[in-house]
């Protein structure tokens, strides 16, 4: 049983402190370039869609399976088969999506930037109003709160815990505050903590009674089948079917992309939503597009055939991905297990482990690690506005270096945990 | 020498009346169904770039000149090659030119709405303002005004002569009204009148002094390279250079896709503009999205090489559509010139060709043409509000129909003329 460092003398301290100084000079010796800042697929991921680059070629018959022709102006909801995938994918019907281009971000920007200029479903724009606030779940995803913060929506955090966000609190802010028009949610293998949503949460976000007509959801389901194990998969519940029995049916937006199952940036994605606002959106989008790039939409369909190749190949992902996470969480067992400067989840699939050190050290180990060659995504990037009040959160993506590599950079990072954290219990930081 | 309608005597155009009709019964027993409605390239002009299918394949090097992965995130303002070859196609240098997704439409709509939103590189957010205008020449592209409709812009119609828009006019509007603050431009090969704009009235427009500091000339360049002739091409002055002389270096946006050079709604499309211009633009881009369609920009990179590539292939696209335009104007020109019931100009690029009937006629031809199985764009599609105040201008979209389904289709649409003509000289209509 190790001895947490919290219970240490300062003589201890000290002592440990310079051990583990020697060892980060021997480590940032090593001159490592190591980076762990974005979920970003690894080599190897991106070789398993390679043959997807030959099912579309210059002898391909370019229709759909309703003769839409391909190459030529039209469907802007999507093809039928992409819309079949997508939806498949969702669990959700075909009319209830609209297959866009190849960044959902893109589509979520848009739906704030829709509701801003224009409002949602004829309730004021945004742009009229005083005041608009998101509720974000904390820690998040940074590109969600920069989309909220780009629109001047005040952005007010709340604790996301291991089986979804704090939901009495997200209950008193939308029932209570008409300007509360959203909140940003990861349901499924969570961005960064990993965590997915229970089914009494899931259950909690369709029973709310907001105060803003125009309060939505938004519902990034970016991991929907993105897991690491076979025998060990989190589901979650429906969401547009939960709503709609709670006689909310217009109350969400879901988002996914394939940008981590085919190619990232080449990739279709999606929105889900009733068939009233999707009805809305296209009303919209056809002043926006005369349509999106159905060639790859057709190459996708044609890949993957349908949901069970989907899955297939998803578990070909999980298979790469796994000895990544399990490099770094065993690291992190085996070195910090029991030391109390830190704590983690050991998450089933997703892109992210999410680490809390002491209060007041992420930036400082975010730094240290920088030092050693080792880049991990910005100390309080979890946050909006870049602020996490503990200074605790830090985001590992464990996906695009080697297992070799991976194994390397947890071993630096936690040196510098231990190191940030033994200067932080010297009152040094 | 034929005699002008105008100068027949009632029963003169009593007698023509009956014959027409008698025609125009045969021709709607033939049951056609013909559609010129939207510039939609034809069957065979898609094949052309059927082997850009091929160019990128399982064992393909992804990468790209200067080593970015296309199959991975990044390159937010397009990958190098391609910046290249869309900065060639519009005369401008590489960093003058952000790559995007498939649609230049698209790019228009999200310049209009980012002004909207957040203003022009720091100007008032025109959503902030009482009132915004903007100048439509016309007649002009129905999804143009669609966008600024939609944001709730008001539009005013300038003329377009045959060497741009009546400049004047348009001088007196810019300097005058700080609301006015933008105008829309197909410069080149106009849509739908197929004029080019003269040196004179470029330079005009760049040395334009708006009352309005964030006024903005949209320059959709979308028949760039786009030419009916070998011999005969319009070619138009440089309006980013044109407006850098006269210092007004950040009046312009230039936009254009290879929708009609590639595969519409697969192509790639770009923005030009200022390096200023370019900064403020990238800084809201990267909340919007990680980026667009790396694959598909090094598909066209290396498909068509360079410029010369690009023109060699807008050449067979040229031998493809010249004979539809002419079979028109065929028509045109041996059953209504001399009858003075209508104008038209002899395009020499782009995708249609304007025709503008007597006054009050337009929407009478388009519905007598569909009720004979001809599908022409809606009348007054081509102004502001989709009202053309003299009900005149209708626009015919030849590249889609095969020449001699143009063909038959312009027998019946001169047929409809007149007869239409001859309704409103008696008096009827």
């Amino acid at each position: 049983m190790k001895k947490p460092y919290n219970q240490m003398t300062k003589d201890e301290l000290l002592t440990l402190k310079a051990a583990l100084l020697e060892e980060y000079k021997e480590e940032q010796a090593k001159g490592l370039n190591l980076n762990m800042a974005r979920g970003k697929p690894g080599l190897s991921q991106l070789e398993l869609a390679m043959p997807m680059l030959d099912v579309i070629n210059s002898s391909s018959d370019m229709k759909t399976i309703l003769g839409t022709d391909t190459r030529n102006y039209g469907d802007l909801d999507g093809i039928g088969e992409c819309r079949h995938l997508m939806a498949d994918m969702l669990e959700v019907a075909k009319d209830n999506v609209i297959v866009y281009g190849n960044s959902s971000l893109n589509i979520m920007y848009d739906t704030i930037s829709r509701s801003y200029s224009h409002g949602v479903n004829g309730s004021t724009p945004w742009c009229k109003l005083d005041k608009v606030k998101f509720l974000c779940p904390v820690p998040g995803y940074d590109r969600h709160f920069a989309i909220t913060q780009f629109f001047g929506i005040e952005m007010i955090n709340i604790p996301l815990n291991s089986d979804g966000p704090d939901m009495d609190l997200v209950a008193k802010y939308v029932e209570s505050d008409p300007a509360i028009k959203g909140i940003w949610c990861v349901p499924k293998y969570s961005n960064p903590t990993g965590i997915s949503y229970s089914d009494e949460v899931v259950r909690k976000f369709a029973a709310l009674k907001p105060a803003a007509d125009d309060f939505r959801i938004f519902w990034d389901n970016a991991y929907c089948i993105h897991h690491l194990y076979d025998d060990k998969q989190d589901k979650i519940l429906n969401i547009i079917d939960e709503c709609a029995k709670a006689g909310n049916p217009d109350m969400v937006y879901v988002f996914a992309s394939t940008s981590k199952i085919s190619f990232p940036g080449s990739g279709v994605s999606v929105l889900a939503s009733s068939l009233t606002n999707i009805d809305y959106i296209l009303k919209q989008l056809t002043v926006q597009t005369i349509g999106h790039d159905k060639i790859n939409q057709l190459r996708h369909s044609r890949f993957f055939k349908d949901i069970d190749g989907l899955k297939a190949h998803m578990k070909k992902h999980g298979d790469i991905l796994r000895p990544k996470f399990e490099a770094v969480l065993a690291e992190l067992n085996t070195e910090l297990a029991g030391l109390e400067i830190g704590s983690w989840i050991e998450p089933r699939g997703g892109y992210f482990i999410s680490f809390n050190a002491l209060e007041g050290c992420a930036k400082a180990i975010v730094a240290k690690c920088k030092e050693c060659g080792v880049i991990l995504t910005g100390a309080g990037a979890t946050y909006p506005y870049g602020k996490d009040p503990l200074d605790s959160n830090i985001r590992i993506a464990p996906s695009f270096p080697t297992p070799e590599e991976m194994a390397a950079a947890a071993k630096i990072f936690v040196l510098c945990v231990k190191l940030v954290s033994v200067e932080k219990l010297l009152g040094e930081n």
